[in-house]
């Protein structure tokens, strides 16, 4: 299986921060400008912005401009990425765990 | 729910880096020492320390030292942090989608 191990870089760069994690659990809720999604948050808006261009770059959101409004939406399909990578540790480890219960439940007959 | 911002900091930074995703893949068949994990490498053994401390820091692996050989271990509770996190994303979208089902199948009257 191939990881798009570049875009997992990018990706994990980008949750790396909680600024840009709780951007990422706003836009779960919906799509939101850049104005709105910078309120909570007490730092000026080219530093919001930095962090805006980090998600946009790793492909987690999507920014459109109307006017003067740049709205954000959250990319869940890149996001899912990670959980395929989660999931593939995961199976891992489960067929590890069947190769020991086996060697316990099934132990070879003494030669 | 609280989400061990800072821990999921160090773990993102942990993951976001090829080599470390492919030590914490192979740590999870079962504990390896430094010597062997660095094996598929091919850069200095302190450059690939550098990425062993690097996960040890962030907690998803744990280190122990036998005479010279240091052996490493998959700390998969703290992966688990991970699957926390998205699968917290998860239900936020899931709620979403439920009221944005609601609007559509049960439309307000026109008053």
């Amino acid at each position: 299986m191939v990881y798009h191990e570049e875009a997992l870089d990018d990706i994990f760069v980008a949750l790396a921060e909680p600024t840009r994690r709780q951007v990422i659990r706003r836009l779960g809720t919906g799509p939101a400008s850049v104005g709105e999604l910078a309120q909570p948050f007490s730092m000026t808006l080219p530093s919001f912005m930095k962090h805006v261009r980090t998600l946009e770059s790793s492909g987690l959101i999507q920014t459109t401009k109307h006017g003067r409004v740049r709205t954000c939406t959250l990319n869940r399909e890149r996001l899912a990425l990670v959980d395929g990578w989660l999931a593939d540790q995961r199976s891992l480890w489960e067929s590890r765990t069947d190769r020991l219960e086996t060697l316990v439940t099934q132990p070879k007959e003494p030669s």
